[in-house]
Parts: C-alpha cells; structure tokens; sequence
C-alpha cells in the first residue's frame, strides 16, 4: 500500500470515527491543536518527535501522517533520516522496518 | 484489504497453527471458552473489551476477529463507537488510527 | 508500593504535569470528562475496559487509577476478576502479572 | 526490590488471581504446562525465549519469573547474557535497561 | 501480501535506510553480526528467540525476515511451531494472530 | 524511588551487562555515540524525542536516563514539559502518568 493510500484511507476512517463520536473526537483533536503550535519546541521538532514515537509503537497509519506533517513544516530527508535514527537507537530491529517505512513514505510523499 | 479479506487470513491461519499445535492450541482455546461465557460480566461487554485492547496493542487481525464476535453478541454501533473512544483515552492518536478501522471493520461486517 | 501509594504519586506528578502544561493538559481532561460520561455504555464498564486496556499495556499508575475509578462507579470483585480474565486472554503471562496486580489494588483500596 | 521480592509477590498475586477465578487461571496454566513440556525444543531454550519477549515487553515480574525457571532448567549465565544479547537487537535501548534487571535478577537468584 | 513481497520491501527499505544513514545502520548491523555469531547459543536458537519476540512485538517485516534466518540456520518447522506456541503464551490473542502469520511465512519461504 | 536511585540502577547494572557482553554491548554503544552526535538535529533535540519513545514505551529507566542527557544538553523545563505533551498526544492516558514521572525526574535531577 502507498504512502498516499495509507494517508487516504487514515483520512476517511478518522472521518468517520469523528461523525459517529464528535464529541470525544473533537475533544482529542483540541489535544492536537494545542500540542501542534509553536511552542518551546518548533511544531516541526514536535512532529518530527511524534514520527519518531509513531515508528516505535509501529504504527503505520501513524507514521505516514506524521511524515506529512514534517514535510508541511518544513522537514528536511535529513532530519527525517536523523529522527528514523534515534527510533533505531530506542527501538532496535523493529524500528529498522518501521524507520524503512518512514523514509519510503517520506521519499514519496515529497516526491 | 478489507475487514472480510482479514477475517479470513485470521481463521486460515489460525487453523493451520491449530492443526501443527494442536495441544497448545486447544489449551489456549479452552481459555478463550471459559473467558467468553456469560459470567459477572455479559459476553457482549467482554467482546468490547477484547475490542479496546486489540485497538490499542494494535493487532488488526485481533481489531476484526472481536468486532465480529462483538456483532455476533448483539453489539450496536454506538457501543463499539464508545468502546473506541475509551481506546483514545488510553492511546491516543494511533487509538485513533486503529479505532477508525475498528468503526470500518463494523461498518463492512455489519452491511 | 501499596496501590494508594501509587495512587498518590499519580496525582501528584499529574497535577504538577497540569500545572507545567494547563493548555493540553485541560484539553486531555475533557477527552476524559467526555469519554467518562454515560453514553451507550455505562461508566462503569468503560473503567472497567480502561482496566482491561491498563493491563495490557503494563502501566500500573493507570492500572491503579481505573481500578480506583471501577470501585468509585460501583464495580464488584467479580466484575474485577472477570476484566482480569479478559486480560489473560488478550495478553498472556504478561496479563497475569498486571492482573494479579490489579486484583491487589482492588482489595488493597476496597478495604 | 530484589528479585526475590518481586517473585514472591508474583506468586502471591498470582495464587489470589488463581483463586478468584479458577477456570480461566487453569485454562491458562494448561497453556504453560503444554508449553513448558520438551518438545522439539528443549524446555531450558523456551525459557529463555520467554526471557526475551519478557525483555522486549517490559515486564518485569515475567523477567524474574522466567529467569527462575531458566535457572531450573540449568541454563548458565552465558546463555542468560547471549539471551540479553538478542533482546537488546530486537529492542534497543529500552531492552539494555530491563536486560540489566534480567541480568541481576540471575545474579541474586543464582547466588 | 505473500512473505516474499515482505521480505523484499524490508530489505529494499532497509537498503534506502542504510544509504541514507550509513554510519548509524553500520553501527547497528555491528550489533546484529556480533549477536547473530554462534556462542554460548546456536545461531539457530537465537533466530527463533528473535522470531518469537517479533511475534509478541507484532512487527510482521521482523517475523519474515527472522523466519527466513530460521530457514538458513537450518530451523525445522516443530522448531518453528514450538516457538510460537511459547509466544502464544507470552502474549494470548495477538501471538496467536502474528504467529499464525509466521507459520505462513515458514509455509510460503520454505516451499 | 527517586530518579537518582533508578538512575544509579541503571548505570549498575548496565556496567555489568557491558561486563557480561562486551562485544555487543560496545557495538550498541557506537550506535549510542552515533545517534547522540550533532546533526541535522541537535543533541537536545535528540535527547528530547528519546524521553518522547520511552515515555511512551513505558521505560521508567530510560526516561530518567534520556531526562538527564537532555539536561546535560541544556533542555529547559519548558522543552521538557513540550516533550511530554506531544507524548499526551501519542499516547493518551498511560504518557500522562509516565509524562508526570518524567517531570518529577526533570525536577528532582536539575534541583
């Protein structure tokens, strides 16, 4: 499944979930909203945290979104590659599979 | 792959495990039995349970396998909405990721 | 640590973590506030799948904090015991280890 | 807390979970009875396996748990390293902190 | 998507990964040859203990590619069966599911 | 127990898996060196999204170890408290009880 897909269908079924919970799902989504800001922290920093999270919890889904958001704020394949590092030092061989899929989802998605 | 296509996957292979591990399987679905029954708590809520956790340790296979058990008892809509927002509070956003094809998985099923 | 040990320095440390982080920490309190509610399902069994869900990931803070919730909401032993049973399923060895925990908070706080 | 410590309150806490319900608790123990038995592989290397995933999940009772009966089983401490060894591959970072309890853990047990 | 698809998008992932990031994947390939040498366990034992913690962490690129290590180790498939019986026990429903999906990689790679 | 004791802890008995396992034990630490070099990404920054996974993880050791590199690297309070709500966000309820171990970490060891 492509980077764009996974974005696709993450997109549609978080639609659906926030129809059928609106409440909750807008409550979660003011968590988002205030983690994403620019804080102490650039949001570019914070997404690029929260990919290195996603990718060791291996979540795909996660990942490709967290990808996106870092190339929206501005990230680097560089940076990117760094983060996919740290996750490998935390994370050991799963994160290898996981930090392959960030870089491929990255790759493609600037693309 | 849709919610049909994974429920197969899941019984299939688990089958063949069965058939190479019968003894282990069978003690392993004796537990299953005991823990299914209509106890303190009704079968329907057990299932919803299963379904929280399969959400959050992420296992989409598990995700299919107790929505659909979870419909076999009865469970509506909405209490399988509520079931994945209790997910969210206890992770979050890859509860959200994993939540939104449980909703899917639900909705496909149930058609 | 006793459970209300553990129950203390949660509140603690989360009411420091409020403090340091008002704006995302009110915006995860109402997530919970709107999860909490009754809805389609009752509050005390979505404490109790918070457990199930606690067990699984092997967080005793918030193992001890749904069991305190469970208990508040009217929650019985058996209901208690029954969740733990849900979580052996769900999570093996592992669960019998938490599980076993959160049977100790419960008798420890019911007390 | 010694190792020591944290087996016995596994065991206690286990022996309470095993009395509130027996059915499932007895599912379960027969799971680890086939299991445990010499099989293809030998029960001393299914201990240490159970030592790894124990690692790599982060519970510590299971560590010390199957670090006891690795010991049972006669397995030496440079199998209980090499075992280590493997878990630090599959997890990184986190697995050096819990494979430094396992470590310990056989060095007060063994004593 | 068949364990030879897996197996070549870990590996060609991998490969992008480890151009990308060259001194910290050699870094980490270092811990994988050094653990991965015969010692005070066979190689073949530790690729198994490998397979069984990949089923419990549910990342199915690590369980084909230590499936396939398995095989070149000489692994039988009791000896594979065996394993996943012991992660069955370390981790209920999901270790039936992610090793089901391994017994069909062993099934499909060893053909 | 105090972050100075887990920390202590830590540093024991990973001297002693380094004893135990040199060879992979000092393959691991290079890749430690490489990923904590500067880079793309600062060392802090680094640091920072290493608490962000073990907070997540639910590695009370390692958060506590990536707690004080970070203040080695001269993290503020404010970057820390950032940290851990984009690990709110990733991981919901348990990260607000591993966060506030986090803080407290942050707290006592900059103190």
């Amino acid at each position: 499944m492509s980077a764009k897909d996974i974005s696709s269908e993450v997109r549609n079924q978080g639609l659906a979930l926030y129809k059928a919970a609106p409440e909750a799902m807008q409550a979660f989504q003011s968590v988002m909203k205030v983690v994403g800001k620019e804080g102490a922290l650039p949001a570019k920093l914070k997404e690029l945290m929260a990919l290195a999270v996603a990718i060791n919890v291996k979540c795909e889904g996660c990942i490709v979104f967290h990808v996106q958001n870092a190339i929206k704020h501005g990230a680097t394949r560089e940076e990117v590659v760094e983060t996919i590092t740290v996750s490998v030092e935390m994370g050991g061989g799963p994160a290898t599979v996981y930090g392959g899929k960030a870089l491929a989802a990255f790759d493609e998605l600037k693309a």
